[in-house]
């Protein structure tokens, strides 16, 4: 089953509120319901391994167990044991193996390179540090630049930088030349500080951001590749810009965003200047979110 | 500015939940939010008239006046004094007039009346009554037939049939034969009154379905004249079923609906034996709903 194409969604209100010529790029609707997919997609079909190891407990473990089922692989979901049910049986469901841990005992990394150690041959699928995770989310650039829309600047989110790294490349194969900003949260902003100083930074924990797709300590050594000379620039977002862009999405463009999801439009908010009358696409991400935190979003942020 | 073509949204987990495979067309990323836009645009592009006067507390009224903007028309809107002040205010924003009556002292048939009466020549726009409306939605069944998808069952929400008959014929002139099926609040059942007595039967007052935009008293003369050999049958749904399909749209397919655009889906869910194993669209026809509105249906909705 091959990636949905994406959803292309016009904003004139977003457009009006922020003076930017917005459109909107979901990825709401993929397979999985975020970006995920496409990078899945094309490790479980690229790789000789009949076993993959991933640690996830979003976006990307439902991503990887879905195209796994699809290709006939076995899938192995390291998860901590506090992960919401709700995600713990959705990867379940797709007929993956869930690993629980306790994070307090043992890391994810030590735990997949265990289980990959006790199935030789496996392969151990990154979320986002690996070419092949790129080249899958490159086929939104490359949508992109075939869509015969215009556009000056992308704006994306980042956390391990594998959806900017991928969509950087696929925009400039294709022959684009628009801007590629990340937006990441203030909270969460390695790649931001990477950027500045010319080199990979790590946070020294992991960021308590509302967008957990965002929770990465350090951006991948082959997204830092593309992303350290290509990208025209990071806008830091804060937690409040974030709860306010989903609200946005939700009564301007009836549209339904994870936190993570619409770090892009937090990105124009935070900083319209930047994008005042510039044709900008802002890239949402993915749409899962429990109902109890959006409800709780929306309460927030609504104007009274 | 032309109506935007649709978007189909895959919805797998619905399918696994009702047993149909279930395909959503969504007009909620339509302009102004949903499919009405398709209707007043053909409305405002071929009526000769410089004024053009509906009544509309909901998305018509909004739809035409983006239209009659669009097209250099005046266009004027009469609302009840009560209608939500951002509804209102939104109408103003697109340059229509709005005008407010208490519907206790007057309807809003009669002001319309007053106002065409006082301004020789204007239009009156009915949202559901006219065949030009029909024309217009009539492009969305072009849309389906025409989208190389292959499906036995069309579930369209009805309230004053517009839609419906747009959709009905819009689907025959293009070839297809698929059986469309209504989706109606069974509160506001006169659609499905109307069908088993072989004549228009009206309700005798307003119904108070949370789908508000089928809050209409009867099925008008042109849609009823498509409708009642066309229609394969009426679905009757709870209260309770377009709640319910208004959270499962949002958790299983990441798509944010008003109540009336979740009627296809509740249909779905109330009379799941008639659609088993059959290949269905679910005419999703609108996401308007306020914020505190969608709040309150996603905490009684979803599980505990």
């Amino acid at each position: 089953m091959q990636p949905l194409p994406t959803t292309f969604v016009e904003a004139p209100r977003l457009s009006a509120l922020t003076g930017a010529e917005v459109l909107l790029v979901s990825e709401t609707f993929q397979h999985g319901g975020s970006f995920k997919y496409r990078a899945a997609h094309h490790v479980a079909s690229h790789v000789a391994a009949s076993t993959i190891v991933c640690a996830s407990s979003g976006n990307f473990g439902q991503a990887m167990a879905l195209a796994c089922k699809l290709v006939g692989k076995r899938c192995v979901v390291v998860m901590p044991e506090t992960s919401a049910r709700v995600k713990i049986e959705a990867v379940r469901a797709l007929g993956a193996t869930v690993e629980l841990i306790d994070t307090r005992v043992v890391t994810r990394e030590a735990r997949v390179a265990e289980l990959v150690a006790a199935s030789p041959g496996a392969y151990t699928a990154s979320a986002f540090d690996d070419p092949l995770v790129i080249e899958g989310n490159a086929s939104l650039g490359r949508e992109l630049a075939g869509s015969g829309r215009a556009f000056d600047a992308v704006l994306v989110p980042i956390g391990g930088g594998g959806l900017s790294s991928g969509i950087l490349s696929g925009l400039r194969r294709a022959g684009s030349e628009a801007a590629v900003f990340a937006a990441e949260p203030a909270l969460a902003n390695d790649a931001a500080r990477s950027l500045r100083e010319g080199r990979r930074v790590a946070l020294e924990s992991e960021p308590r951001t509302i967008a957990d797709g965002a929770r990465t300590r350090c951006v991948g050594v082959h997204p830092w590749a593309i992303l350290k000379d290509g990208l025209a620039g990071i806008v830091e977002v804060s937690e409040e810009a974030i709860g306010r862009a989903v609200y946005l999405a939700f009564a301007h463009a009836n549209l339904k965003l994870e936190p993570t999801g619409a770090l892009a439009i937090a990105a124009l908010l935070e900083d319209p200047a930047r994008f005042a009358r510039r044709r900008v696409v802002c890239v949402c991400s993915g749409g899962n979110v429990d109902a109890d935190l959006y409800r709780s979003l929306l309460e927030t942020y609504a104007p009274a």
